[in-house]
This record gives structure tokens, sequence and C-alpha cells, in this order.
């Protein structure tokens, strides 16, 4: 019998782990506020299963400053450029989407970059920040390296995420959330336990081969978005992970290339992640009202075309995701038993209280 | 034996053809400078090899308007409006990337649309506009409608190309030029005139199915970057599309959606396009000098990383085509015989001078 958990409960607790470990609350909040919204919209890799390894454990671990605050190295009316010394991403992240898109509404449009972060979570969080102030949110990151270049062997690329949200009328919107590699790295290990082959143009081998063999990726790497060579389109995911690497590193001038984290030591060195995030205000192009009517007539023109044979249906970017929204903040959020498992045990060594389920107490 | 011709001599074929169909001359100028400098860079596809089909046709049959000037419809200090008024994409392309620069340059950055414009040639021309300014350069177009969404049968959306300059030291750059199909839709009429199937991934048949027969294709649409479903990332391709379907025709207040040509016209109906131009002022951020000497330092890890077995090297984005820049800058570009044919053809019908090559008269 599964345990539902309500959003609100699974916020609570992880504002008591992080208060435990020394985080101040209103940085607290905002990481719970990060990974229950993954939770929520169904990205469970990027929820509360990773609030032990990602970000309780670094900070405990003295790998994560729990208490910096970020300073501002350079402003102007449309850019902002932060040093996060080390801190927690997600409050640094919401500081300077905040701050950008403050910015855009003066200026029209602003972008802010982030340097000697760490992981901020999903993406995506930030992106959508955007949408009720009526504006274009983007948001990307630099991650550790684990995916080669088009013909290359050596891992001397990130996942590298781009998130965009574009406001439609009546709450509607676009919003895109994607690795740049053609699959997360958490397919391969998820295909390496239950022994299971890859799908071709997911990984190579150590020497940069085509492989299907889980093991043998997970000694190689992940290929790019368009997979092995340029027949597919793999120069071009790797020209977007670059891209994102370049205006992320190389432009909030933090670190990058072979000094980022290797799938090795995913923390190490740990304060190596920088962020870049834009918003655009639609204001200063178009009748905000006029653009979101468009918006939301281009997407339903989408979700209504024909499907193909054997599809149910065509989605907009970001529907799958709203949707299972509304089912989980209605009905509650499934915990894998062995998450939930472990997040019973990281309370009873925080000596805080534990996750409880909606069914038992609501 | 083939013959070779200089940049400047199919540059000054390009200016007398558009002439003759009644273009200004500094438009023609811009045309010329844009076509030719895809051949010059090996994008054989955007070159003078189109002149006629995209350019010289729809101006002399009226469906381009060859003396449209065109208008500001709302302008800030990081933003500008165009409206093309049914011109060539060409020339309003490049005042509204300039516009772009200037206002970054002041700004920090910039934003241009331009709506009701035609077919401008290689995305890339105007985001390397950045290169020489030391700031960074996106563009990017709406394109027909030859594409399915993803688990979708109908074509409903475009190629949509995307295009990042980002400057490096000692003339160094980073220069992504991507459809966001898997494929360009010219590989599809390739492989049927020479009888070969097609890679898995790249079109489906009518129905939404997969196909490798390229005359089902040809019926059928391409599929987005990352192929067929969502196992390899095609609704990754399918987003950025719509993404740029988004920021372009819906932005800039144009044409979009079931409104765009299809593959049954794509001159139908004219003047349905729309661009998007950004500029950002690295100096805003940080010492340009630095910056750029990163963004080398990057590229060349990328390119002195170890190939995969049986590869040669790794490149970085743009690299092919500098290397060809270079060969055919000094040592002439060679048109196909058929291209060369009917540009001959077209010289009479326009009573210009014919493209004289270089071996014979320079």
């Amino acid at each position: 019998m599964d345990s539902r958990f309500s959003v609100a409960r699974i916020r609570d607790f992880i504002v008591r782990a992080m208060e435990a470990v020394g985080v101040r609350d209103t940085d607290a909040q905002i990481v719970a506020d990060v990974l229950s919204a993954a939770d929520l919209r169904g990205i469970d890799s990027h929820g509360i299963a990773r609030l032990e390894r990602f970000y309780v454990d670094p900070v405990r671990g003295g790998r994560i400053a729990a208490d910096a605050a970020p300073t501002t190295l350079q402003r102007s009316a449309t850019s902002i450029s932060l040093e996060a010394r080390n801190g927690l991403g997600h409050p640094v992240s919401v500081y300077a989407m905040r701050e950008a898109l403050d910015a855009a509404a003066k200026s029209g449009m602003a972008i802010a970059t982030v340097r000697n972060s760490n992981h901020h979570g999903a993406t995506s969080f930030y992106a959508m920040m955007a949408l009720e102030r009526d504006m274009i949110g983007l948001a990307t990151t630099n991650t550790p390296h684990v995916m080669v270049p088009t013909f290359g062997r050596e891992a001397v690329l990130g996942t590298n995420p781009i998130s965009v949200a574009i406001p439609g009328a009546d709450g509607d919107a676009f919003v895109l959330d994607m690795a740049t590699s053609a699959v997360a790295y958490g397919k391969l290990e998820l295909a390496s336990r239950a022994g299971r082959a890859l799908e071709p143009g997911w990984a190579v081998d150590s020497a940069g081969r085509a492989t299907v063999d889980p093991a043998a990726a997970l000694g190689g790497a992940l290929l790019p978005l368009g997979g092995l060579g340029v027949d597919h389109g793999g120069h071009k995911g790797y020209g977007l992970s670059l891209l994102v690497e370049l205006l992320t590193g190389v432009l909030a001038g933090g670190v990058f290339g072979s000094a980022l984290p290797s799938r090795d030591d995913f923390f190490d060195p740990p304060g190596a992640t920088s962020h870049l995030f834009i918003a655009i205000d639609v204001a200063h192009f178009r009748a905000v009202r006029d653009f979101e009517s468009d918006v939301r007539k281009l997407l339903n023109e989408l979700r209504e075309s024909q499907p193909a044979d054997g599809s149910l249906r065509v989605y907009a970017p970001g529907d799958i995701e709203a949707q299972i929204s509304r089912e989980r903040f209605n009905r509650g959020i499934v915990i894998d038993p062995s998450v939930l498992e472990s997040l019973n045990r990281l309370a009873d060594e925080l000596e805080i209280a534990p996750l409880a389920s909606t069914k038992n107490s609501d």
C-alpha cells in the first residue's frame, strides 16, 4: 500500500532537514520550494529523492557553505553578475532570476549570471518564475562532465540543461526543459540495475564507440542529443551543450572546461557551478494580452493536430508536467519505498520529525 | 574540368541579377553579401544555388516587394520591432541585427524582431555580425512547415534554424548554426533523386510512421532533432522548433502556425516570415579580453580532446566552415555544373553578364 504525501508535507520536511544542517530559514524555504515543485511536476529525479546526497550531505560535510550570502560583482540596467561564494544553488538562483525580472520590467530584458554556485535543482523552476510576471524566462546551468563531443571519446561536456518558459492566455504556458544530452545520466544507472540494454544513440564506451551495454556506457559517456556522429544531428546537441558552458561558466567568469567536476565525483570541486538567467518583457514588443492569446492559439494548434498512427495525441512542451501537477496536487505524491526509507533514516540522523503521509494524519 | 569562382565574382553576379529585377543597389549588395558568404563557408544549399528560385523569381513575379522599406513599429533602449512590408529578408535582417548591436553597445543587450519578411539566407550570417563588435549574437527565423511534432503526423512545424556566434581571442569563434529538425529537407530530395534509403529517425510517412523510403518521406514530413518519439529526445527538437516559432512569428506579431507556408508551396503566402535577433555585450559581464581568451581556451580543450576510435579529431562548432572559408577564399569556389548552367540561362534572361570563372579571366 503506497503512502501519499502532500506538497506541503514534502516542503516542510525539506525545510526541517536543511535547517538541521545549519541553513538559514529563508534559504531552506527556497530549497523546499524548488525540490517540492519538481516532485509535484513529476520530475522525481530532481525532487526530495536528491535531498540527502545533493544538498544535506555536502552542507553537513562542509563542501557547500551553509551560510554563504551572494555578492554582486557588476550591475547595469540590463545585467547583474553574482558571486555565490559556494552557497546552495537554489537561493542565489531565485535571487538572480528575480533581479533579472525586475530589471526586465524596467529595461525590456535582462541577464543575470551566477558563478561559484552549486546544483540548483530542476532548471525549469527559475524559467517558470517569469510566467506570473507575463514575461519570457530562460534558465540554464553547467553540470559535471559526463558527455562526449561529436567524434570524441572523452567526457568533456555536461548534460547542460536549458529551460524556457513563455506565458499563454488563461494560465497556459510553453515550458521547455531539456538536457542537451540524448538522455539523462540516470537512465544508464537505471538500465544497469535492471540489466536492460540501452537504446542505440544514448552512450559510448571508453573508446568512444557506440554501445548498448550499460556497464560499458557507465565506463564511457553519454552522447549529445542527436546521438553518435553527425548523421542524426549529434553535432547539434554537442553545440547546444557547449553553448551552455560558454554562456554559464565562461560568461559568468566562473569555472569551466576541464576544471569542472567529472563523473568520478559530481561534487569535486564544490562551488564550480555557474548559471545564466534571462528575462524578456513581452510588453516591449506587443500588447501582452495579444501575445498571450497568440501563444495559446499556437499551442492549441499543436495539441489539436492529428496524432501519428499508434499515438494518442500531441502534447505542447510542459503539458505532461502540468497534468501531473494537477493530479498530484489533488491526490498527493507517491514516494518510492526505497527513497522513503532513506528519508526516514535521515530524519533519525538529523533528529527531526519524519515525513508523515497524508493518509495517516491529514 | 571544374571552373572556380572567386567570392568577388559570385558577389558581383548576384548584385547584377538582383538589380536587373528592380532591387535597389544597397539591398542587392546585402543579398550578395549573405549568399556569397554561405558559398564561401561551404553552405552551398544557401548560396548562389538559391538565387533564382528563392529571390530572383519571387521578386520578378511580384511576390516579394523589390522596393519595400522596413518601418519601425516599436522601439526602446533594448528592443526594436520592425515591419518588413514583404521585402527581401536579407536587408531588413542586416538592419535589425545592426540596430540590436548598436542598442546592446549602450544598454548591454537588445532584441530586434522582424515580421512580414521573407527568406533571409543562412541565419549564421546575422549571428556572426556580432563577432567584430566583440558581442554575442543570436539569430533565428521561422520557416515553412515541413516537420511533425512528437507523436504527430501533420507537418505543423518548420525546421526553424538557430544560430549563435560567440567571439574568442585571436579571431577564434564559436558558431553554432543548426536546424531544429534531425536533417534538412533537402536531404530527402537528394536521397530521392539518388534512389537511396534514408537513415531511420529522419522522417515519417503521411501517417506519422517511421520510414526510410524517400518517396514516403516526401509525402510525409521531417522528424525533429532527436528523431521519432521521445526515446532519443525527439521532444527536445520539437520543443526547440516551437520555441523558435513563438519567439519569431508570435513575438514579432507576424504570421504563425497554420497560416505559415507548407511544403506544397514554400512561397505561399509570401511575406510570412519572422525573424529574431539578440545581441549581448560581453563587456557588461566581464573584461572582453578575459572572456575571449577563456572562450578560445575552452574551444581548444574540445579540439584537443581525444577522438573516438575511427574518428580523426574533435571540432569546435564552426571549425569546418571556417576551414572551408580559408580554402575557398584562396582557391575559389567550385559551382556544381547544373547550378552553373541555370545561372548562365538566368544571365541570358536578365540580359546581364554571366558568371565568369576565375581561371579564364582573372
